[in-house]
């Protein structure tokens, strides 16, 4: 039996637009099968927690336009379990809210914060430093996060600083908090690999109900008085009414910036699984397994001469005649082909704007 | 009024792989808009040919698959214009066939063979020179082409000499033919364009229904006779059967080699009009208008940055982003996307044999 108290809340609002033209508005990046396991990425997170979480206790956070994408998706969810952002804020509001829905139906709940798009193959390592923090969270009034091991001095994730000098914490594996690091440069980032007490932050985060919401008290009292407010009506028939009128005057604030970074009871967990964010078609491509000349297909069927690196995705069993390209993008769907240097694969975010400005907003 | 004695027929059973992915088996190159005009290539070819000679009177010879598309992308063709192949034979058999049709329809008929697939732009002088010819065919013992002025030594051409010479032609335009070259090596073709009495093949032919068959039975006796045997049949009832057992019997001769090679009245006049055979993509890039890149796209909307040179084709209005490619042929259809080097267009056939063997016939 898993533990009635243990919640989940996967954000799901993003859009990932560097995943263009995959990824778009209507139906962002954590709908799809981005890997082509079959499953898309909501789906492997939804069952990767569900190995601990009680999968009535696992909330959806997403926007109001993905809502049929989710029932779809995720059959056995429930509307109950479903949290509608009516405005785009920044992670804060949402947390703070679906933290006091679960702290009112279940005062004793501990909880992780995880996003749905985000790749972990070790299924069993991820679930065992999930259960260490649950078991740090109950008993100790925390602020956790799983940090990832840094393999380069990579410049488009935040870092978090540990306390080398161990407090008196009775398991080893959970470090003390020193500071979060914002996206540092190269030469920064290059220091924090050196000094060994750097972890990428992954945005997964645990804490019990009772914690995140001091925290946010303490921290931000605004945003806690607004959302407070309506703790009469939440998981009642007048919730509804209560966010539509006052999500909107919430503050557009990350949970990183809200409380994690004013804290002092934050601690990490080095995460022993291999993660990624998906964040590129780069990032997947690292993923994916190779031919023997480095190309990564999704769908696809290849037919290449000289061409080495791409990473290629199509609809199912499309044929793909390459010659002469190396280190290539070339997704096709429907109505948009894209061949695109992964070497600028940050910049899809601007062809996209380009596009939708030449070319129309539904195609983005 | 056109002139009754007027006909044509349209050759339309070829499949033109080197313009696959669009052009395949089943539905080949002279039934696509290649050139994104709103027109199919046959259906262009049938309203040239349809300035000078009635409707009525224009034959498609074609294949028994491609039936369907003829009657569809030609809505006035009657079941008596089209002529269908029952084996895959070259020109000879199915143009005497055609001829021996028409000449018992109209023992006076003067005609042109005409591929089916071939960018001609200038209409006018098309139908002048067709005109030239058809006159002179009408009173004389006349087999007639039309040569296309050479612009650069191809190697991919057949040529025609003609003499230099005038014998006593009324009409100077009109030019005797010394003889019919295969496609030459490269240095062959250069001293053919310094020559300057060569002209290109183009596979036009004209002729009276009269000399043509007469030239067959001479030079050809046992097709001939083949064909001959059927003459009751034709345009009867009887004419499918008869086809059906005897058309499989019928060697496998191009018409240049059966009668053109081998007859002494064979003239040409140099084509006036612009001409391409849209043998390859390359070709078609050639013929079409270019963005300011040098771009040729047909149907697709584009982003491009730091790419020139390509043809690019898709269905309609779907967006191609391409960055960094010089000089590809980019062509996206539903089951294939083809990325290629124009530089190996000529290639694209063997890639084709692969993609078949690799991935099924149906993809080809």
């Amino acid at each position: 039996m898993k533990n009635k108290n243990y919640y989940a809340i996967l954000m799901a609002g993003g859009v990932g637009s560097r995943f263009w033209p995959v990824s778009t508005a209507e139906f962002p990046k954590q709908f799809h099968d981005m890997l082509g396991t079959g499953d898309t990425l909501i789906q492997k997170t939804f069952n990767r927690l569900a190995h601990l979480i009680p999968k009535e206790n696992i909330f959806i956070l997403t926007n109001e336009r993905y809502n049929d994408l989710v029932f779809e998706q995720l059959p056995e969810v429930t509307k109950r379990q479903v949290v509608l952002e009516p405005a785009m804020r920044n992670t804060a509001p949402c947390i703070l809210y679906a933290s006091l829905k679960i702290q009112k139906e279940n005062p004793d709940a501990v909880m992780i914060v995880a996003p749905s798009d985000h790749w972990i193959e070790d299924e069993k390592a991820f679930s065992k430093n999930v259960q260490q923090a649950f078991d740090f969270c109950a008993k100790n009034n925390a602020l956790m996060t799983l940090g990832i091991t840094p393999t380069f001095p990579n410049t488009g994730y935040g870092y978090i600083e540990y306390n080398l000098e161990p407090e008196a914490l009775e398991d080893v594996y959970i470090k003390s908090v020193n500071q979060f690091r914002e996206k540092p440069d190269y030469e920064t980032a290059k220091t924090f690999i050196e000094q060994g007490n750097f972890l990428w932050n992954a945005g997964i985060f645990m804490w019990s109900v009772k914690s995140v919401v001091a925290s946010f008290k303490n921290n931000q009292p605004t945003l806690y008085a607004l959302f407070k407010n309506g703790i009469g009506a939440y998981n009642t028939d007048f919730e509804d009414d209560f966010i539509r009128d006052n999500y909107a005057k919430a503050e557009n604030i990350s949970v990183d910036y809200a409380i994690m970074e004013k804290s002092k009871n934050v601690f990490v967990i080095a995460a022993e699984f291999d993660w990624n964010d998906l964040g590129t078609w780069g990032s997947l491509y690292d993923k994916l397994d190779k031919d023997s000349s480095g190309n990564a297909v999704v769908n696809s069927r290849i037919l290449t001469e000289d061409a080495s690196g791409n990473m290629i995705r199509t609809k199912n069993d499309k044929v793909v005649v390459v010659d002469g390209l190396q280190d290539y993008i070339i997704v096709d769907k429907d109505e948009v082909l894209l061949i695109y240097p992964k070497a600028k694969e940050q910049d899809i975010k601007k062809v996209l704007q380009k596009v939708k400005t030449t070319y129309g907003d539904h195609l983005g």
